[in-house]
């Protein structure tokens, strides 16, 4: 069976892959302190596909007869799609609201190359989709944690790949070719995972014009391949395993680096996409098609924590029958059951893409999903601060709360409400700090697209006929266009009674 | 068969009934140049269920094989209640966002009293439920258009209706109970449509103690019973017919009427709740469950008109590419949709009555939905009055557009975009000053319930218990409690790797 | 004495004006029914400042020692602004929130051409300081009310006055040049009481370009010039001295007229600007510096008001200590004040022009207050709404209060909390419909320049240079600018301690 | 002269004091590597009052002719308040935005205590204003920094003192009395600073019943007294000296810390309040009333900084001329000047206090302007984040930078517009981290009283008369009542005319 145990992953990245942490490089990730946070949550994708009770919703029988993780496979119906939200639901439960990234991001840049693949081999003859597929095949034979390289780091943000001023790498290029392949140069920034993954996939982050030829590049490598470096996310704690001060940061490490690509060599068979530059935005705009889901989906699950973090503050302080306490859980009530309404909304009005046989979340409705979570956060983040009182912010370390010397005073005086364990109330204070950390906010605001990124597509798919001849309807305006369902409507008000 | 004509609706309506409008006792108001337009509005619901585009939508054969309306028939599956959803699109559509009344509203009470007769029923042996059903069966058989009496003029907001101070009829009561029926008095208000229906359902807007026993009633009446007195809001326009400077409030006048019972008969056969006082809130309860599948509708629909109108006034001003104007489009079509999607899903995951056969929406879909869409609605105001301009105020009447002493003038000079005919630019303006009106807006917020009522539902609705399993496992909090989801999942970070 | 009697006031508009409303030509502005409230509105202008109590804040001698308006004096120190502050709010607070228009509008017209006719007599030589100073000296000593027609019609908001394509009359301009004066022809629009006026005054609404000359004109003739024609605004009310109804829109017709200008003869000595395009912007600029003050003043007087109605609903319904109705009572009050506030401050920190002698008030501040009042007023709409109920959409109308017939039903059943008289809470909730029109909404966006004109403001007059230079010592950037402020600030940390 | 030099504050924290940080008792506050931080910025006091540029502006001749803290002399007119106000601002220029805190937060308590003790005494004979004023003499003649002990730790929220269930000591109270003095036991949370203060001054955080008479209760004593044990709060950062990370949390550790008194001995002359309940709540309320100055001051240079780093940032990435994020700095710089504003109203507008010749900010003015800082912070954090962008969250760290192995890849690869150098950027980029922290989230929130408490005191000090005189004028209603401006208005509309 290719399904791999825990330890067999963790082996896998004994490979000479070249990472740097907080200054220095990194012997073996495997047993880096703080590398190691980053190492298990990774695991548990491993673990739950093996559980017992998750096997069969998280695995399944490829064509070959394999078992392999359902995430690498195509989804083709509403049911697959809602099939994968129900594993990233138990992902991000599992793991306090953040899937374990094994395959969760990178799976939907695979569904990308799967799908533009075969637009361009209509037009041109390549053979990208046979070489997608067999990429395919090997992440499931192999079953490969991988990366998504996407995000280049863009340097002046005003100007196309190919108009850049201080250098021409700003993003990723192809700088020669050779018979058997290509050598790229470059760096994609924000690669969740990265440092603790098998494989990286690379594909362009935004549409070009034929200027960018160059740039137009899709690929997969082995993360220790030669030329390729690097360098982790400074990581937002400094010691392993205290999940007392910081329950999600100490188990959490996302670890979203940069990595250097200097003249990478790429093999012929793992380039997906190479100067066809009309098709490189396709790869962009697919890849967020696909990654929606994921988004739409993990997002309710941590603000199931989040809301819950919230109501038990006021129940250890006590306020949690305050009037204006109450309006404020309501609000996170609601912010969490609408994100959830939302996402799920996408998944079962989900979009048969035409070029293929896959299928993705409703665009629309998975845009207005993410940009609600991510325009409200600030909000929430505000009202559970507001909740949780001074407390998050001059809490004495858990080192003070378990010193003996000192326990006992701060047992006595940091309790809330009579009956609650003065050592949940700290927990839970801590817990709301790493919730509305820096870090979790520009997460939310940044990662899967940026508000402005959701804007331009809600407003790119909206039915704009629609609105308009509702409009012109009721103003009584004819102007000679037609709507197929508000043309035909009967007059009103009626005439002739 | 059962169904009437737009025609024997208008005749039924000649009836003696005692209204009031603007300061006069209305003759007939079928003539009333007001009241006119809330008649042909009413008149829609006729019109378009003997359309025979629409009949297999609207209409229903009955038990008895008679074809009635939909809306008058008990919804016992989510595939009634689409179907129903898609009836009340139609209705607000046509209507201009506004689902004309004969049944729209008065259905949802007639539900709460079918499921609420059975509880009292099945409590105290009394046969209220057979009583419904007799009602039910008299409505469908003449295709009545009633009424749903649910508001008490209230008094002072802080006080039940037993504790009132000035006088005991600020919420509707028996005064005098006869052998063959009851005496009742007091008033309701906000009354949709009544002037122009055939019969009024009265029930309790509130859950009530025992000492408001005599306030825990449930009946119906035709509106021409003696001891009815009906007074119509004031109306928005003053002058019939004029569409173009009122194309909303031309078109559909809701007439929120007060109506005044003062020793109003009630026949024994026509009363569903008397004295039951701990029932009382039950119906208020079950109508509001039923009724958030209207709102959660036609907002929707309303608002692809107004994003329409924000969409063309854009265009005809020749500002749609101005970027602040294309983010507040695109936050308008966002609400819309938004709009759209939840009230959508609150169908497709319906509650199934458990005392009865019948579904309704899911309510806590349905309140967010609700508070959702009034939430945000003096934002979209806002948005729409910055996109169109000071036009919006101080337009000329378009008798003056149309005098010809100035029309030449005018049309020189209130053009906009070249190409746009300056008469669709000024009914645009007009649309938008109807749509962003004080009556729009109060009518959004309380209509269907207050916002803090929404907020109310949505706290109770909560399932805390879940939020909170989650935030104790990110906090490692272990307290004794035990959920179904979160207390089973394995350990993170896991441990022995 | 200068100073007119209201008497003469209102004689002085019967001068064979040319003024149409709701579709017909109106003979005597002095009687239409309508006009009427327009006219006493303005005539409060004339009672005020000949009455003892407040003479001697509102007039002033002038420099012949007449006595004058104090408005139509030139303010040249803190002490006049925040005296001229003080006559604003008296005319705003005794009108209901809104400062009749016979100088409040135009005279910050004419303070702009005051100081920009100087400016262009420098560089060109030509005379028009001395014309505006004798048409300041013509309004003083004939105590006119004059209207400021500064808003063309504009056509296609994207192009300007000369690249309009339907014609070339979107914004007024020169089409012939006399030996005693110029003909021109155009039209302006939201001429605020322009019908109620005796002259008008007329200036650029924006920067132009030297293609754009013929429409750089600014200029002053009579309302019953030859040529020019009155369109007014739709009325909001259809009937005068129905108070009770519509305690504001009955008291207060703005009426924000179109004008049409066509072949108007303007005399050489009342041209303040002729061609001099690269000036054509300065005059709309100090337009909009002057009157500043004036939004800044009134503003927070219409809160006052807007905010009593809100707390006395609240009593009146008996909800006034209920916690969310406080919560909203709480912010409308930081809302007034702080409005208050803000434009307080914009007069205090008044500007002195440097090219005459006068002042104008900061306009950061005073771009921030208005946006500040703009920007929240929907929200402060929602607020009140909220909290007065639904009775402000379905108030049955006056007329039937007051009909004996019906009278005693709605005094017993539209009562509120105990011991307030019916008549009173009918009353607020009228105010409140009046105040939450959509003719108050649009007002409020749109008058004193959009909420996108005081974002332009406020972006170009930051002192960015004192923002980056706290941030780059923050972040210890040392790029070789230096900022008066922050670059000789002590070393943070301290060294060598 | 009584002023010390930064060395001699520091010898003087050697003591034998009691203090925990990180779990650890700490040999010497003034060699620790955190708490260094705070000593060094509470060194700044000493610096900056020493320093020829500065000293005529902080420092002044007390009544003896000694030269000393301005801060520590009572303020008795609006130059005084607007001079400390000059002085708050360049403490917080300085420092960051954080003004170091030897005076800045205690002087406030000084005045309060100062306030209230002369109306204890006049109640009830005691002396206790004359032992403030020894006290004052102190703190003068020593320039001691003293920390500002409100905060009880409070237990159960919804609870008053003697209510508390867990135990009796979660507010400060007394437990026994001598001859000489008091025994005092209990603990105060978030005192910022206290463990590199000298001395603490303790007050009721609010209003008590005659039951809570053990807790009323004012005093000071040296920090390093026996019984006294003070417990940092967690830092922020965890090594010294690395501003490039953490600019701002490597620069400021406020150390809120939390302070056990168990068993205090106070002697009788520092004792400002002993069990008269009644002025417990009046202390707490003149300590909101005199630190308000400080928060509304320091805030406005906060944003200074704050809005600065947003341009760079928007520039450093290419895209500062980009609409929604030209749109989002004007938002910033109205936030900012905003805050100026209504601050320095508040100083401007000052109160006299009645009972003493200390003036303190108008409280109104001061709670509007402090909510409106807080309530909007989060705002300014989202946009911010957005237009930084991800490497907010992702950037690797400073030591990653300074590594010359990679460092050229990074310097390469993380650039921005060309010309910036891409240390600047990623310095930048680390600042906005820090000033988005969830520590600077709640700092605003709660410090200085939380959102919840200006809301009620805005409440509280409204002009509610005032709001419904002007409403009840509006709206007709005359019920009696009589208001100095409203009443004495002339007629509107005018009659007669």
């Amino acid at each position: 069976m290719a399904l791999k145990t825990p330890q067999q992953y963790i082996e896998s990245l004994k490979d000479g892959r070249v990472v740097f942490c907080n200054g220095e490089r990194v012997k073996d990730v495997t047993k880096h302190p703080i590398l190691k946070i980053c190492r298990d949550w990774m695991a548990m994708d491993y673990i739950l596909q093996l559980d017992s009770r998750y096997r069969d919703l998280i695995t399944e029988k490829n064509e070959e007869g394999e078992r392999v993780s359902f995430a690498l496979m195509p989804q083709r119906s509403r049911e697959d799609l809602t099939r994968l939200r129900e594993i990233v639901k138990l992902w991000a439960r599992v793991c306090l609201g953040k899937p374990p990234g094994a395959k969760f991001v990178a799976k939907d840049g695979l569904n990308a190359v799967t799908v533009v693949s075969q637009r361009i081999d209509r037009k041109y003859g390549t053979n990208y989709a046979e070489q997608v597929e067999g990429y395919r095949k090997h992440l499931q034979k192999n079953d490969l944690a991988f990366a998504m390289g996407l995000t280049d780091v863009k340097g002046d943000r005003s100007l196309r790949p190919s108009q850049q001023k201080a250098h021409q790498d700003y993003y990723i290029r192809i700088v020669d070719e050779r018979k058997d392949g290509i050598i790229v140069r470059g760096a994609k920034t924000h690669i969740s995972q990265a440092p603790l993954c098998n494989e990286i996939l690379i594909a362009p982050c935004r549409a070009m014009r034929e200027d960018d030829k160059a740039y137009a590049l899709a690929f997969a490598v082995p993360v220790n391949s030669p030329g390729i470096t690097m360098i982790s996310a400074e990581p937002e704690v400094y010691e392993p395993d205290n999940l007392f001060d910081h329950p999600i940061a100490g188990s959490v490490y996302i670890n979203d680096a940069t990595i250097i690509f200097e003249d990478l060599f790429v093999p012929k068979e793992r380039i997906f996409l190479k100067g066809e530059w009309e098709f490189a935005g396709q790869v962009a705009h697919m890849f967020a098609n696909f990654h929606r889901l994921s988004a739409e989906t993990y997002k309710a699950m941590e603000l199931e924590l989040f809301t819950g973090a919230a109501v038990l503050m006021a129940e250890y302080n006590g306020v949690e029958k305050v009037p204006h306490i109450r309006e404020k859980l309501t609000w996170l009530v609601m912010f969490t059951e609408a994100v959830e309404i939302l996402g799920r909304s996408a998944c079962e009005n989900c979009i048969s893409e035409p070029d293929s046989d896959l299928v993705y979340p409703n665009p629309m409705y998975a845009n207005i999903c993410k940009f609600y979570f991510a325009d409200n956060w600030h909000q929430a983040t505000k009202y559970i601060q507001d909740i949780a009182g001074g407390i998050v912010a001059t809490c004495p370390s858990s080192k003070d709360y378990l010193n003996p010397e000192i326990h006992d005073f701060l047992d006595k005086y940091l309790g809330g409400k009579e009956g609650i364990p003065t050592e949940h109330r700290l927990r839970m204070a801590k817990l709301i700090r790493d919730l509305t950390s820096s870090y979790e906010d520009v997460l939310t605001i940044h990662a899967e697209g940026s508000l402005e990124a959701q804007k331009l597509s809600i407003y790119a798919l909206a039915d704009f006929d629609r609105y308009k001849a509702a409009a012109k309807r009721a103003a009584r305006i004819q102007d000679g266009t037609k709507h197929n369902i508000y043309s035909q409507l009967p007059d009103f008000p009626p005439t002739g009674l």
